[in-house]
């Protein structure tokens, strides 16, 4: 391990978290809260320790994809850790490792809480809760390679650790400009969504702090009711930005370009788009005689799905009441998850596609033992790499899910809430069934549990590995 | 597909079955029930449908590896459907689906019943149907092959498609001598079981028909309160020899060969043994509060960790009422099962140490990118075909297990039972919790379920590619 350049970017990160508490310091002075003491120290302490850290510039190179994958994992770890701070200090969430739960549910976009009063929160804590979810969703790294060419040409692999999906593309030669062009598309789809909020007659605070929560796919609200409140044009605002926001971002660059036919045969996209209308269909057919009215049912429906497929977490309607046949469909899709290369979580749709095509192949093998398959995606031959790491992160998510499902069942509680509660962290997701279902909190938990689903939120943010290599000792050995 | 030789070898298959219906017409005789008419018509039916099926024969040859899937998985769907007939002759299970389902959790050694009074059967359905277990549990294929040299050489296809594990070998050049010795080691260690039993003091009958259900690893009983009412000797006699069904014959055939450096190095085994040890210990650690007289805990534990890692599914105590870590741990080893090579279901030992070996390579692959790592097991270097056919494995039984869910989710009942109730037949258990918990059984799902149920059984027992090949219409085509 190169620590030179581990610490240097660490202390970056801590520097761009400082200065990101700018944002719920100009709410604490427009709204006249006493919280912005809370953020100024803070942000103190982030400046302090974060230039401190950096205070070494590290020659260049020795970022290679060990150092990314290191970096990116402590530097969430370290994100949340501080993040957490304002909750403390403010008096809103008194114990640290509940702050640090909800914290690390927000830079993860999970949108877990363990609040059991989300409106008792002063609007400072509120707006830096769900502000959480819009560096989360894109992630930190991504937004520092926007800005500074930080290490060389190296820092694809802090992008490739960060971003989500079995393969990462940069969409133009040079990283400094992809990244520019995620942030400029990521933004802008929000701006969109904030425009139409307001035009549907919600506050502009209410509508940012919403905004956040659908594109970044976290699930933070305002209100304890979640979405259920609003009315019908602002839910079917939200349910189409979430779908959105689950798409891979390639297929907006494609458009951007004017590259229409492209865009729209890109194959993930396309299997994301037919699995909404399938579960859509199926989940209202399977409610027909719980929402009489058909606007409700489909309007519910098209939500719910939009939600959990994207793992966002928001909610309309307690679907921990729905029908079994709906219940295990919805269980099915937090599992599935969105599309590569969006902000959404879980095992997303193009590791679902390559392994559909994997079991094709060994099938194809028994029928024609002699003939020569490649697995193909979009027309391209899917490198043996990709489909081995696509393996292993299918190993390593059932792993810690059935190691978490373990360590939870300690606190006694049954199967359907440990297991869904770890689906849903791991996944970025939210609610789960039964005790951590739509309309209820993690705030039950035990300390130990709580650490367990913040790992797994962090680790399920970041696709695994980085947090699997911290808890390898052997990654810790300085690099001869 | 080459339908000459599937439809001679399926003729020979039934007029196997046929025969083997001599062993419940004995017991009808000797304990004088009028059932014997019921085997003796199966029989007969059998016999007439065997030798027309079996009237031309083949040429030498074309048994390739697709046939040999094909056959097998036809092959255990019509030993179910015809080793079915006599309990609804007899009267005893007038409902096919339900003799159906209890032959065919008989014949995958699942042990799940839809009987809701076991001791209501006669005497000789009741042999029958733990006599499936035994001709199940090493296979009736292998046993064919013991007998007769069905194919030339070819016959190791349907031995590949039969036996457990990502890779078969054979023990010794000759198939047939391979065979005939897993059948010794098998019947060995059956009789030594049923002998103890006796001398413990169990009646004949009864002691033969455990026997079967321990060595098949199949979990049929004679008692409506399995075992838990016989005495703690017969209860760890029981104990001992479900453990040591799971184990890889490998081990056995070494110690025959007085190779025991080679037999106690077998990685598989000591990971098996490893396991067995620290669950037993961690859940009789958390049953202290539980069972206060620690040879009452500790032989509980230990019985219950056999009968569910080696998917036996015998009980002795009613493990759905046990803490929810126990209960989690209990999904845990259910998942994971035996040996590879033993009659045990499940993942398997091997392929749970393969996949670890992957996930630990595509770490070291972060950590040095250019070291070039082999997955090793027992010094030997896993075929990439080895490796890649358990991926596809794991990634079919995840398959099965979502589709299984949600198809069993229709009938309203709760996802820990939907979800137990699929991991506990397609891993060849038997129970599982809740609804289907240990002291329950399967009568009360719908029809359709059942047959979702019966799928899942025979694709467990056959390690999945024989039954999805089935469902595969291209599989179906004739070979040009």
């Amino acid at each position: 391990m190169n620590y030179g350049v581990v610490i240097y970017i660490l202390g970056r990160i801590l520097q761009a978290e400082g200065a990101f508490l700018i944002f719920p310091i100009i709410v604490s002075i427009v709204y006249g809260e006493n919280d912005i003491w809370a953020y100024l120290i803070t942000m103190g302490i982030c400046g302090l320790a974060g230039t401190l850290l950096s205070l070494r510039r590290p020659n260049k190179g020795g970022l290679f994809l060990k150092e990314g994958f290191f970096v990116v994992g402590l530097g969430w770890i370290l994100m949340s850790a501080f993040g957490a701070v304002p909750f403390v200090i403010s008096g809103d969430i008194p114990n640290y490792i509940d702050a640090l739960f909800e914290t690390a549910s927000g830079l993860s976009t999970t949108g877990a809480s363990i609040l059991t009063d989300v409106e008792a929160l002063s609007r400072t804590n509120l707006f830096w809760r769900s502000f959480t979810h819009l560096l989360g969703g894109m992630g930190v790294f991504v937004f520092l390679s926007a800005l500074l060419p930080m290490l060389g040409g190296n820092s694809m692999n802090l992008m490739k650790a960060e971003s989500t999906g079995p393969s990462v593309d940069k969409l133009v030669p040079r990283l400094k400009d992809t990244a520019k062009i995620l942030y400029a598309i990521y933004l802008s789809m929000g701006l969109v969504e904030a425009v139409t909020l307001v035009v549907l007659g919600m506050p502009v605070y209410d509508s940012l702090l919403l905004t956040f929560g659908t594109i970044g796919t976290g699930g933070f609200g305002v209100l304890n009711t979640s979405i259920s409140s609003y009315s019908p044009a602002i839910q079917w605002t939200i349910t189409l930005f979430m779908f959105l926001s689950g798409v891979n971002y390639a297929m907006y660059f494609l458009i951007l370009q004017r590259r229409f036919k492209s865009a729209f045969k890109l194959s993930e996209v396309r299997l994301y788009f037919c699995i909404y209308i399938i579960c859509v269909a199926l989940i209202s057919f399977d409610l027909r005689n719980v929402y009489t009215s058909f606007s409700e049912n489909i309007r519910l429906s098209a939500f719910q799905v939009s939600t959990l497929l994207t793992s966002t977490g928001y909610m309309t309607a307690d679907f921990d009441k729905w029908p079994e046949f709906s219940k295990t469909l919805l269980i099915l899709i937090m599992l599935m998850g969105a599309c590569a290369g969006s902000t959404g979580g879980g095992i997303k749709m193009s590791r679902v596609m390559i392994i559909f095509k994997s079991i094709k192949k060994q099938l194809q093998m028994l029928i024609h033992p002699r003939a020569v398959k490649k697995i193909k995606v979009d027309g391209n031959v899917v490198d043996h790499d990709v489909v081995r790491s696509t393996n292993a992160y299918i190993a390593v998510f059932c792993l810690f899910l059935v190691i978490s499902t373990l360590l939870l069942s300690i606190d006694g509680h049954d199967f359907t809430t440990n297991f869904t509660a770890t689906l849903a962290t791991l996944n970025n997701m939210g609610p789960g069934f039964n005790l951590v279902g739509p309309t209820c909190n993690y705030s039950f938990f035990s300390p130990f549990s709580k650490i367990v689903l913040i790992i797994d939120m962090l680790a399920g943010r970041l696709e695994l590995f980085p947090i699997l290599l911290l808890m390898t000792p052997g990654s810790w050995k300085r690099r001869l």
